[in-house]
């Protein structure tokens, strides 16, 4: 029996489980009809977006899917393969995002029960979106391997399908992160800083563009995102593997066949959905458990799934009679990924000094909470990388560059707890602005705030989880893209100065990137910020509470402005690998893709990290330090906290897409590619 | 006759034309008392901490100095070479210093007369300082050659020579900016934002403090940055020259004999001293001179003295018979150092739109500007990195890695003009604060606010020159660490996961040292502030003005800071590089100098261009626009240039000196890092 169908299976058991706890979500109690209107006007706002969305998307899609048929070594099995990989990861995030947008009412409805009924809810609707990414992930590898295996270009039909979900996965990720940002700050300039009302308060008009952000953004975005890791990080493996083999036979001592390099990381996926999917079933706390207790049922769920997958995939290397090297290897990454999510805790949690110090700089005024908090993110970058490092050189000396490849699918293996943990904090963020808007009792927000900061716990130490990864993959990424166009391994030398040059300019993208979206949120903030203002002074009775604000109008100025800020962005990720490549060849292409991920990776945690010890350093202060809320410290770190939101929700986590995509690209045109010589 | 002799003539000749205009200054009038006394004060701080700075880099260089001369291959001689270097450039920071404490208040009193008279002062202050960086750097070198040519180890004596200058720009670049930006923030935010008195305002205790800064950072600390980026270019390619004939004979086309490849740089160092000087004098304007006429005028000496470098060079390669290559890698060098100026004038002034577009930001809030300005920073990478890397593939187009160095010398040629215009700039800040604080009429204020005005134009076009001069050093370096390591072309391949895992750690190197340079002006800022405060509190009558404020306590706490803090910066600069190749191998080092350039180069950038367009927002706000001087929209700029001051000032500036020390040490550590074969 081909092996794939052990993936098709846990792929199906995956969506199995999904399915099972989306019916028990649906069938809990949505709260007060203040709360189902609230729900109501944020699932119209959400929907409105994604469906404007994805008209945009299916041009994209259909457009690039037509391209690639003309191309040469490509042609229309790559197109079906592209449009796989871009309607699957579509549904991902539609899939996580109409259960965040029902989980979150009924969160809130049940918090009022108790705190462990709330945080089932919430945990459960996270787990359905990171059970649907694993799920759908491998059974779109297995469809695409059973469609196509065999062809004689395979190996160039399968990154198609990876730059497919990239491509959406850039769209969801940009489009939502400046949609959530520029909501999430105007409503706060303008409504907490500039008017003086409380958060969430249904005078503000920007507030429930707010609430949608939460959802297109970090819902739905950040689902497209790890969608695109996993499926990518397998794709590397198997391209890099077939083209490893053939070209070199350096990969024999590893494998028995070209086949096995194939169905392990394939494999190992499998079993790391078993392994999450048990782990799920471990968090569980009892009545009235406390904060210390609910992280606890959290780490329980996903050690036991590390562990699980450590053990399943020894399993898998020795049945397939492989190098124990590959085993290593995907340990290595394993490991690495765990380390990396506590060290990035220590740098965003105001439990210890590096945000305590940020929150202190807040008593001289906002420009120190800026460069202590920028310094802090900087900083913060000393674990991950030295990580990372350590585990490409182990995995490298465990099982050559197939080994780097393959540590960064140990890293994701357990990926489908991992993401359930992240996607809870959005659902957890929207039951508590739905219990305030609703006007529920103060002690039921308190509840609400408490999973919610659980939530960012977890967000935090995730982002760091998730960066490392999409490093490692796109590592592999630029490993196969090499093999793939055929440059030998004494070629791609930094003693040639294009490929010097070729890093110069990778190093240059994530820059011009992260100014892209930087500015796309401050563009659209200051849009939201006026209409606002507009309201609160056209609006009669408004600042009152006997007028209603105009929420639509909001809600349709992000959701243009979103849309109209991911092209250009999207646009520079797609073409200019192909243009580096005509101009200064493919080994400058070579090392233009190292360098962006170099500095994509260090760009990416240093955002999300600032911007999370500021977020953090605010919450501090308002925990009643140095002044607390009300004091100059807290608008200084106000301030602090506005930087750092699209810093760790717009620009960096896009980063994350933007180092792959544009590797995906390079792989994908490899036959093309291959002809590139360069003009100088 | 030995070709070096023309060195010692043309860096003699520019020593004599500095001397020359010292007494020109020294000869015109100080002002009155009260500017006589200011000035006096000023002297006795800076003095005070080049004092201080002295002791620790005396110990600095005696203890390197006995390391040096017991490691095999280097010995004494590496040991003499390396104080050289040292103590050449501590000379030209002094004299550059002691000339613009004496400068300043004298500029102050020319103004009074006229604009141009001014200007010349200044002008003429600051071209000491640039005609001594040149003049003893090709002198320095010269000494070098004639004491220790024909030694077996030559190529290894001369890197260290480097190195004795490189850790002295870095104590200097790096205490010098501590300094000068924790007493700019301490004195603007306790004084200005807080205390509502106006800039340079004698009742403020930290502004002694802020003046001395001016000159310890920006006038000594510039300095020595660009003495290190001169003389090592010309060591990298003379280092590369010698080690690449000797290993593969691959630059037997480009020149007749080894001696050649090293007399080529050294020269067109020469011919650019001799363009220099006469770009010097032709920066002249007629009485009532307009500030576009002084801005042309400056222009008129440096485009005269950048055509002449090129038409010399020709001349010098042209009498090497080496080949013609050679020449157009020198040109485009030279003309990309150009352009490049242009580029940070487009993202930095605010005649364009980038900055009047973060000045705009600033209605909105301090986050906003934070943001914007940030944005902007970042999009400023787009020409300088796209016209190094053009530089660097075409060099190597010409004259292979040999070219890529020879280019960094083509840029660097015209350094003396350069390094004029910008050690004006100190100078005429500090002729205002004297002005101001001798409470001298307005219209003189308004006259050295112009001066003042040019030299942030010059100052801002100037760093991008540097950033990018010290980025192709930087690469130039790495090739000579390479070849010096005995690298094989086909060995440093990015498809060998150790030099990728180097490039990573690379990269990860500017993020720590921003972050430590960042975070000790926070600190130093937060201790001058409450000093401050404490001084407002505490000493009665300050306020009214009948009580003076404790200057010379400021003085010694940002003494005392500025020197705690840059010991650790500087340990990691030079022990990592060695750990790194202890532990991951000589390949991984390979990797991780050029991962820490291409970050380097990019997060300097970045850093001065944000700063640079922060501080002209704020000024562009003052003059007039979306409210002007003391609105809210104000305040949020202030914020934006507090942010920017350490930024573009301490951090960015001394990450050109962090990228080459590492390759230096590297570089001069060669016969030891030979062995280094890595732990994995």
């Amino acid at each position: 029996m081909d092996p794939i169908i052990y993936c098709v299976i846990a792929g199906a058991l995956s969506l199995i489980v999904a399915g099972f706890f989306a019916r028990w979500i649906l069938g809990q109690d949505e709260g007060t009809p203040a709360m189902k209107e609230i729900a109501g006007a944020i699932r119209i706002g959400a929907n409105a977006f994604l469906s404007r969305e994805y008209r945009i998307l299916g041009i994209f899609i259909v457009v690039v899917a037509i391209i690639l048929a003309f191309i040469p070594n490509l042609g229309w099995m790559a197109s079906v393969s592209f449009i796989l990989g871009g309607v699957t990861s579509t549904l991902t995030g539609y899939i996580g995002m109409q259960i965040a947008i029902r989980s979150n009412s009924r969160a809130g409805a049940a918090v009022q029960k108790s705190l462990n009924r709330g945080l089932q809810v919430a945990f459960r609707g996270g787990a359905i979106m990171g059970l649907s990414v694993v799920g759908i992930g491998l059974l779109g590898l297995s469809i695409v391997y059973f469609a196509f295996n065999g062809q004689v270009n395979f190996l160039t039909i399968i990154p198609a399908f990876g730059f497919g979900a990239s491509g959406v996965a850039l769209f969801a990720r940009v489009g939502g992160g400046i949609y959530t940002k520029a909501a999430d700050a105007g409503a706060d300039l303008a409504g907490k800083v500039e008017a003086g009302i409380p958060e969430d308060d249904p005078r503000n008009a920007a507030v429930i563009a707010d609430l949608v952000g939460d959802n297109v953004g970090d819902c739905a975005g950040a689902g497209g995102d790890l969608y695109e890791t996993y499926v990518e990080s397998i794709i590397a493996v198997i391209t890099l593997s077939g083209v490893a083999v053939l070209a070199s036979g350096s990969l024999g001592a590893l494998v028995p066949n070209e086949q096995t390099a194939w169905f392990i990381p394939m494999l190992v996926g499998a079993v790391g959905i078993i392994s999450s999917i048990i782990g799920v079933f471990l968090v569980r706390v009892r009545e009235k458990a406390s904060m210390g207790q609910l992280l606890n049922a959290l780490r329980v769920g996903t050690t036991t799934a590390s562990v699980l997958a450590a053990v399943l995939s020894w399993v898998v290397v020795y049945l397939f009679k492989a190098d124990m090297g590959i085993f290593w290897a995907i340990l290595a990454g394993l490991i690495t990924g765990v380390l990396i999510g506590l060290g990035t805790d220590y740098y965003t949690s105001y439990a210890y000094k590096p945000t305590q110090r940020v929150a202190a700089a807040s008593q001289t005024g906002a420009g120190t909470v800026i460069l202590s908090g920028f310094a802090n993110g900087l900083m913060s970058n000393l674990p991950s990388v030295i990580l990372v490092a350590i585990a490409t050189v182990l995995s490298y000396r465990f099982a050559g560059i197939y080994g780097v490849a393959i540590s960064a699918i140990g890293m994701l293996s357990t990926l489908g707890i991992w993401d359930a943990t992240d996607a809870y904090g959005p659902i957890a963020d929207n039951a508590g602005g739905i219990v305030e808007m609703a006007g529920l009792p103060h002690e039921v927000r308190d509840k609400t705030d408490a999973l919610d900061a659980l939530g960012n716990t977890t967000k935090a130490t995730n982002k760091g989880f998730a960066i490392a990864a999409a490093a490692l993959t796109a590592i592999g990424l630029v490993f196969a893209y090499n093999t793939a166009v055929g440059i030998e391994f004494s070629e791609l030398s930094l003693l040639d100065a294009r490929v010097v040059a070729g890093m110069l300019l990778g190093a240059l993208m994530p820059a011009l990137f992260v100014a892209m979206t930087v500015s796309a949120v401050s563009r659209t903030t200051f849009a939201i910020i006026n209409e606002v203002r507009r309201q609160f002074h056209e609006i009669k009775g408004l600042m009152e509470g006997t007028a209603k604000p105009d929420y639509a109008r909001c809600v349709t100025i992000c959701t243009n402005s979103a849309l109209r800020n991911l092209i250009a962005p999207t646009i520079l990720a797609i073409v200019v690998p192909i243009v580096v490549g005509v101009i200064f060849g493919k080994l400058a292409l070579g090392g233009f893709l190292i360098g962006s991920t170099a500095t994509g990776f260090i760009l990416a945690i240093t955002l999300a990290n600032a911007g999370g010890s500021w977020d953090n350093a605010k919450k501090y202060v308002e925990s009643g330090q140095f002044g607390g809320k009300g004091s100059d410290a807290h608008k200084a770190a106000v301030v602090g906290d506005t930087v750092g939101d699209p810093f760790k929700d717009t620009a960096g986590p896009s980063l994350n897409i933007m180092i792959k995509l544009m590797s995906i690209v390079a792989l994908l045109l490899a036959p093309v590619i291959t002809n590139f010589t360069g003009l100088f």
